[in-house]
C-alpha cells in the first residue's frame, strides 16, 4: 500500500513523462500542451486511490488513471470550442491558441490517446475497465449535450440542473473511481460503494464549484469572480435563488440575469445581495455538506482494514476544504 | 466460409439494426441519422472478408467491423466541420443540418460508441484488435492534419500527397482488413500479406476517386463533376499535371487555380484541356493499376487455400471497376 504523496508524485511524474508526440507535429503539439497544465490530476489520483485500497500495487493501475485525465482534458478542448472560450486555466486556451480545427483534431486524437493509455491495462481486467470506460465517457457527452440545451432554455428545474451534472462531472469521478477499483480486484460490493462515493463527491465538487463562483477569491478560483452570474449560467445559486424568491424578486432577477446594458460589476454585485437576502449561500452549504457526507458513508460501507481507506478520505476531504 | 453476397447482408442488417439511441436523444440522433446514409460499407465488410479466410466464424468479427464504419463516419462528421462542408452524400451533412457544435459533440459521441462496439470484441483478440484499431485511428487523424495542412501550401510534393493518402484512406481500409485477419486468427504474416494488400488497395481507392473527380459521371460521383478543382485541392491529378508542363503551363495552371473570378465551368474544361495535353489520365490509369497489382500480389501470397480468398478478391474488383 503506497501512501497520499507517494502516489501523488508516481502520479505527477507519470503524466510528465508522458510520449506524446509523432508526425505531424503540429497534430501532437497541443495535447502536449493542454497536458502540461497540470491541475489537481484528481481523476487519475481517484483511480490510484481506489486501486490501492484492495492491491499493494496500485501503479499497475497508472496507465487506466492516465487515460481518464487525458479524456477529461480531451473535453475540455472540445468545450472550448463549444463555448467559444479562448482562455482555460489562466492560459490560452487550444482553441484561443491554434483555432477550432486545431482544437477539435488535436482533441480527437487526444480522445484516441486516451484509449492507447487504456490498452496498457492488464488482460484480465481490460474488457470490464474499457466497458467502465466507454460507459463514463459517453456519459460525460450525454451531459455536456444537456448542458449545451440549458443555455437556450429558461425553465431548468433544479432537478434537470443535478442530473446534468451528475453526468457531466460526478460520472468522470465515479468512472475514474470504478477503474481503479477493477484493477486493484474489488468485489462487485466494493465497487458500487466507490462508485456511489465518487457520485457523491462530484455532486458536491461541482456545487463547491457553483459556490465559489460567486463566493470565493479571485485567487483561490484563478478567474474572476461572479462568472456564472455574468454568462447567466444555470448554476445551482441562480437556480436556488430563482425557487426562493418571491414573484417579484424572481423578475428582478431574471430580468438582471438577461441584462446586458448593465456593467459586470453591478450585474454581480446587485445578483449577491439578493442571493445574501435569500439565504443561498446556507443553502449551497448545507447541500454540499449533505453530498459529501453521503460519499464519506459509502467510504465508510467498505469492509477493508480502514487504513486502506485513509488516502482516498483524505485526497476527499482536502478536495472539499474539510481536513483543516 | 460465408459467400460474399452472405456477408454484405450480414453487414448490412447488422449496420441497420444497431441501437443508437440514449438520454438526450438530441446527442444521438445525428449518430442515427449518419449512420442510415448507408453507403457500400467498405470497412466492415474487408473486416468480415479478412476474418472469412481464417476462420468459419466471421460473423463473430461484426461488431469490431461494424465499429470501423463508425469510426469512418464519425471522422465524415468532423472533416465537415472542418471542411465547412454543409452537403455529403447529396444530404445535409451534420455539420449542415444541426451546426458545428452538433457536428462536434455527436461526432465525440459516436466515436465513443465505435470502442463500445470493439468491446463485444472475444477476449482473447481484444488487446490486439484494440491496439491495431488504436493505431489506425491516430494514423487517420495524422493523415487528416497534413490534408489541412496542405490546403495552405502551394510545393506539395507527389511523395507527400502520396504518404497523406496513405494515412487518411488507406491506413483505416489496413487496418479494417488486419483486424478481420487477428479475429480471424491468421499468423503474423498473413497479416502482414493483408496490410499490404488493404494498403495498396486503399491507395489505388483514392488514386481512382481524384481521377473520377475529372472524370467521372455526375451520376457515378454522387456530386458535380470537377469540385477538386473548384478547390484547388491538391490530388494526384493537378500534382501530376504540375509535375509534368512546362514552365509556361505550369505558370498558367497555377494561376487558373488560384483564379477566383472565373466561372467555375470555364474553370474545370480549361484545367482538363490541360490534363488532356499532358495525358494526366493516362499517368493516373497507370499508377491506380500499379497499386491495384501490387494489392493483387499480396493477396497471392497468402498460404491459405484460394477460394477462401476469392470473395475478398471479388469485392477489391469491383471497388476498382475490374471484374466485368
Amino acid at each position: 500500500m503506497y501512501s497520499l504523496s507517494e502516489l501523488q508524485k508516481s502520479v505527477a511524474n507519470y503524466m510528465d513523462n508522458l510520449n506524446v508526440d509523432g508526425t505531424p507535429h503540429s497534430l501532437y503539439e497541443p495535447i502536449a500542451y493542454s497536458l502540461s497544465a497540470g491541475g489537481k490530476r484528481l481523476r487519475p489520483m481517484l483511480t490510484v486511490l481506489a486501486c490501492n485500497i484492495f492491491s499493494d500495487n496500485a501503479l499497475s493501475a497508472l496507465p487506466a488513471a492516465a487515460a481518464l485525465e487525458v479524456f477529461h482534458t480531451f473535453t475540455l478542448l472540445h468545450d472550448d470550442v463549444m463555448d467559444n472560450a479562448t482562455v482555460r486555466r489562466g492560459k490560452p486556451s487550444v482553441y484561443g491558441k491554434w483555432g477550432t480545427n486545431a482544437a477539435l483534431l488535436s482533441g480527437d486524437a487526444m480522445m484516441i490517446y486516451s484509449y492507447k493509455l487504456l490498452q496498457q491495462t492488464p488482460v484480465e481486467y481490460l474488457p470490464a475497465v474499457l466497458g467502465c470506460f466507454n460507459y463514463t465517457a459517453m456519459t460525460v457527452c450525454e451531459g455536456q449535450q444537456v448542458d449545451m440545451e440549458f443555455e437556450s432554455r429558461t425553465d431548468v428545474t433544479m432537478e434537470e440542473y443535478m442530473a446534468m451534472i451528475d453526468k457531466k462531472t460526478a460520472a468522470l469521478l465515479a468512472g475514474a473511481t470504478m477503474i481503479g477499483a477493477i484493477q486493484g480486484g474489488a468485489d462487485t460490493q466494493s465497487r458500487q460503494h466507490l462508485f456511489t462515493f465518487a457520485t457523491y463527491l462530484g455532486l458536491a465538487f461541482q456545487l463547491q464549484d457553483d459556490l465559489l463562483d460567486a463566493y470565493g477569491t479571485e485567487a483561490s478560483l484563478g478567474k474572476p469572480i461572479g462568472g456564472d452570474i455574468v454568462e447567466g449560467k444555470k448554476s445551482f445559486l441562480i437556480l436556488t435563488a430563482l425557487s426562493k424568491a418571491d414573484a417579484t424578486t424572481r423578475k428582478t432577477l431574471s430580468q438582471l440575469l438577461e441584462n446586458k446594458e448593465i456593467a459586470e460589476d453591478e450585474k454581480i454585485a446587485r445578483v449577491l445581495d439578493i442571493y445574501n437576502q435569500l439565504g443561498v449561500k446556507e443553502i449551497a452549504e448545507a447541500e454540499i455538506n449533505l453530498h459529501f457526507s453521503k460519499a464519506m458513508d459509502a467510504l465508510d460501507s467498505l469492509e477493508v482494514a480502514p487504513e486502506r481507506v485513509e488516502p482516498l478520505r483524505f485526497l476527499a476531504q482536502s478536495l472539499l476544504g474539510r481536513n483543516k
